[in-house]
C-alpha cells in the first residue's frame, strides 16, 4: 500500500488488523509528512521520533491489536499535558514547563492503543483563531500556505489535513476546533459542555472549555469519541453520563429528521460562495430524506458576544499574575484582550452569565422543535496570514461557532465545498444537549453522500 | 373545632373534604391571627381581607374541593409578583409597584385552589437574614420578640409559625428559606436549582435564587412542592425534570440509609446547645435504623464564601441603577454590602465561580458515599435584635445554609430542639441533586419520631 498518511483511521485499523500493513510503516508515513512539510506549515511545537513513539505505546495495548485505536497515529494540541514533554501553550511563559503527568484524555487514548507523533502549534494561549503564534511559527494553511489554517487547534487540523497523523486532540472556547477543521478541509467536532474531561488540559476559561477530535471522516472522529468520552470523578467540569455507541448510531436512519438551515441578517452577512455551499448541502439532507426548514437564527448572536466576554475576562482570571508581571512576554493580541478581559466591569460579565442561561433555555426550546441546525461553521474561507488583524479575525470567525460554547452544545464541522479558489468550506451541524450520536449520523450520512472527504491537500 | 389556624395543611384538607370545617372558617382563624398579632410581629407587608382572599381562590378550583390545596390559606413572600398587588421586594423603590401578572408559582397555587393571605415581610431586597427592614417594619421571632425572626423570608416563617398561615413560599439564595425556618421552628426547604420556577420572583442572584415552601410539618412541605415543582419553559433556571411523588416517598423505609453528621472545625465553632440537639437528631436516625458517620466537613466554608461574593456581585448587576442614582434609598446594610458587590474584583468572582464547579464536583462524589449530610442549620439561636451588625450577621448565621445556594443541593431544616431559654433549633438535611424525595423521605421519619413540630409558639 502507499500513501498511508492518506488513510482514514478506520481504514488503517482494517489493514493493521489484516496484517496489510505494519504500525511501523503507518507512524514511518505519517513521520515522512512532518518531515517534509512541518518546517513550511509549523504544525508541531514538538515532534516525538517515530521510534520513541511506538515505544511509548502503552504496553498494555502494544499487546493487543484488538485495541481501539490501536497503532494509529494521533497528534495532540499543546495545551495537553503528556507527561515527560512540555506543555507550551504556545506561550512564552511555558517554553520550559514539562508536564509530570498525562492529561485524562492522552491517558485514554494511550490505553487505547494509539502513536502520539507530538504536541501541536496553537494560537498563543489558545486565545485566538489565526495560528500566527509569535514565539511558535506561524501556522499555515496547507490549502495555500499564504492563508491562515484557523485556530487555535491550527497545528491539530493542519496535522490531520496532511497526514502528519490520522486524528488530533484539540481544545475549543469560541470556535477553536471548528473554526481550523472548517479552514483546512478535515472533521472537527466539538462535544457536549461536561462529555470529555478537561483535566491536564491548561484552561482558557473553566466555562467555556471543550476538548474534541479532529479527523478525516465523520466514522473516525466516532472512534476517537468513543474512547475519549468517558466521566472524569476528577474534573470538575465532566458530568456522568452514559456514553453512547457513536459507531453503531452512524448508521441510524436520517429520514424524517427536522433540520433548521440558519436564515437571517446574522448569517446573511456571510461569503456567498459559503452561503451557496450551505444551501446545497441543504439540498442534499433534502435528497436523503430530511425536512429542511429556514429558521431566523440572528438571536445567536448576542450568545457569540457574551462568550466573548466571558472568554477574554476568563483568560485575564486565568493568566492575571502573568499579565500583571511580565506583560510583555504576551504577544500583541493577547495582551490586548486579556487586558480587555482584565477591565471588563463585572456587571458586564454577570450579565454575559445571564445571557448564557436565557440562551441555553432558548436553544433547549429550538431541540424540541428541531433535531438539528445547521450553518457556516465560519462565514468566510481562510483569510490571508497578511493583512488583518488578529483580534478582529477572532470577533468575526467565531460568530458562528461560539454560541455553541456558551450553551455547550455538541457541534460538528465537516467539508461541505470548495471555493472557485480552491479553498474549503465548513458546515457546522449543531444538536441539542447529549446528542452526540446524532450529529454524527447526520455528518456520516452526508458525508456519504457527497465524499468531500476525499479531497486532501497536495503538497 | 377549635384553633384551626394550628391545624397542618394535610389534617386541614382531611377536615374540609369531611365538611368538619368550611374554608371560611379556616381562612377566618388564620386572619384573626394576622389582626391579632401582625402589628406585633410584622409578618406581612399586604394583607389581602378574607373575603377578597376567598373569592379570589381560582374559579375552576373553587368548584372542586378535590384540588390539591383547596381552600388551603396560604402566604406569599413579597418578592413574588400576585396580579393587582404590589410586589415591594421589601425595598423603598418599589414601594407601588404593582405586578401585572401572577409568578408561575403563585399561579400553581391559585391552580390548586390555595387561599392566599398577603405578601410578607422580607430583609430588603432579599439581601441579609435578620427581617430587619426600614422601610416596612422590624419583623420579630414569635418565640420571643426581642430576637430577629431570621430572614430574608423572615414573614413567611413567623406566618406559618403563629398559624396565619399554614404554609408559605419564601426565595432562597444563601439560606433565606431555612434560616426563618430554624429560627422560628417550622420547616422549610430548599429544592434543587432548576427544580421550581423563579420566573416572576425579583431576582437578588440568577444563579444562586431559590424558591421553596414553608410549612409545620414535612409532609405539609411535601403537598405544597408538588404543586410547585414543575417545569417552566420560558424560565431559564428551570430545568426540564420528572417530579417525583412527593408523599408517596415519605412512606419510604429508612432503614440502612448513610448519614454523614458534618463534624469539624467548621461546624464546631456553633453554639453548644446546637451542637448537642444535632447529635441528639444523629442519636434518633441510628435508632431509626440509619448508619451514622462523623465527617469532616470544613471544606464547605470555601462555598460559603463564595455565595457570599457571587450574591453580592449578583445582587450589585440588578441593582446597578438604583445603586447609582440613589443609594440613599437603600438601608445601611443594603447598600455597604452592594458596594462591596460592585466592588468585587472580576477575578474574584471567576473565581468564586471556579469553586462553585468545584464544590459541585465534591459534593457529587459525596453522595455517592453517602445518602445525607446533617448539620445544624445555622450555628446560633436567634440573636437579639438589638446589639448586632446585619452584614455580619448575615456571614455568621448563612455559613452552613450558603454552601447548598452554591451547589444547587436541596435542604430542608425541620425543628430539633429547643435551648434552655426555649428558642427552636433547626436541624440541616442536605441530599444530592434531584434527592428531593430522599430528604423529605427522612425529614418526614425524623418528626414522626420525634415530634418537635406539634411545639408552637404562644403568643
Amino acid at each position: 500500500m502507499d500513501n498511508l498518511h492518506t488513510l482514514t483511521i478506520s481504514d488503517a485499523l482494517e489493514a493493521i488488523r489484516t496484517k496489510k500493513i505494519s504500525v511501523r510503516d503507518l507512524v514511518e508515513a505519517c513521520s515522512g509528512q512532518i518531515e517534509r512539510l512541518n518546517s513550511k506549515l509549523n504544525a508541531f511545537i514538538t515532534m516525538i521520533p517515530s521510534d520513541d513513539a511506538i515505544k511509548a505505546q502503552s504496553p498494555e495495548s502494544n499487546a493487543s491489536s484488538s485495541k481501539t485505536l490501536h497503532g494509529i497515529p494521533l497528534a495532540i494540541k499543546d495545551l495537553f499535558d503528556m507527561a515527560g514533554l512540555r506543555t507550551t501553550i504556545g506561550s512564552k511563559f511555558f517554553a520550559d514547563h514539562i508536564a509530570k503527568d498525562d492529561a485524562f484524555v492522552v491517558e485514554k487514548l494511550k490505553q487505547a492503543g494509539a502513536i502520539l507523533m507530538g504536541k501541536t502549534n496553537t494560537h498563543e494561549i489558545a486565545l485566538g483563531i489565526t495560528g500566527n503564534n509569535p514565539h511558535y511559527g506561524t501556522a499555515r494553511n496547507p490549502w495555500d500556505t499564504t492563508r491562515i489554517p484557523g485556530g487555535s487547534s491550527s497545528g491539530s487540523a493542519i496535522a490531520v489535513a496532511t497526514g502528519m497523523a490520522l486524528g488530533a486532540l484539540g481544545s475549543d472556547t469560541g470556535g477553536s476546533i471548528r473554526i481550523p477543521a472548517s479552514l483546512c478541509g478535515v472533521v472537527g467536532f466539538k462535544p457536549t459542555f461536561g462529555r470529555v474531561s478537561l483535566r491536564g488540559v491548561f484552561p482558557l476559561s473553566w466555562n467555556l472549555d471543550h476538548v474534541g477530535p479532529f479527523a478525516k471522516t465523520v466514522r473516525d472522529i466516532a472512534l476517537m469519541l468513543q474512547v475519549i468520552a468517558v466521566h472524569d470523578p476528577l474534573d470538575p467540569a465532566s458530568v456522568k453520563m452514559l456514553t453512547g455507541d457513536y459507531l453503531l448510531h452512524l448508521k441510524d436512519d436520517v429520514r424524517a429528521r427536522k433540520i433548521a438551515l440558519g436564515v437571517g441578517d446574522f448569517i446573511e452577512t456571510s461569503d456567498a460562495e459559503v452561503l451557496e455551499a450551505v444551501r446545497e448541502a441543504a439540498n442534499v439532507f433534502q435528497s436523503l430524506g430530511c425536512k429542511v426548514e429556514e429558521v431566523d437564527v440572528s438571536w445567536l448572536q448576542e450568545a457569540a458576544l457574551a462568550n466573548k466576554i466571558m472568554t477574554q475576562s476568563d483568560g485575564a482570571a486565568v493568566h492575571r499574575d502573568r499579565l500583571k508581571e511580565h506583560p510583555e512576554m504576551f504577544g500583541d493580541d493577547i495582551r490586548r484582550r486579556l487586558d480587555d478581559g482584565a477591565n471588563t466591569p463585572l456587571t458586564d460579565y454577570i450579565l454575559a452569565r445571564r445571557t448564557q442561561a436565557e440562551v441555553r433555555k432558548r436553544l433547549e426550546g429550538f431541540f424540541e422543535t428541531y433535531d438539528f441546525l445547521i450553518l457556516p461553521t465560519t462565514p468566510i474561507p481562510a483569510p490571508t496570514i497578511e493583512g488583518h488583524d488578529a483580534v478582529e479575525q477572532a470577533g468575526r470567525l467565531t460568530r458562528f461557532t461560539a454560541p455553541f460554547n456558551l450553551s455547550g452544545l455538541p457541534a460538528l464541522s465537516l467539508p461541505c465545498g470548495f471555493t472557485r479558489e480552491g479553498l474549503p468550506i465548513g458546515l457546522q451541524i449543531v444538536s441539542r444537549a447529549w446528542g452526540e450520536s446524532k450529529a454524527l449520523n447526520l455528518g456520516h450520512a452526508f458525508e456519504q453522500a457527497t465524499e468531500w472527504y476525499k479531497h486532501l491537500p497536495v503538497l
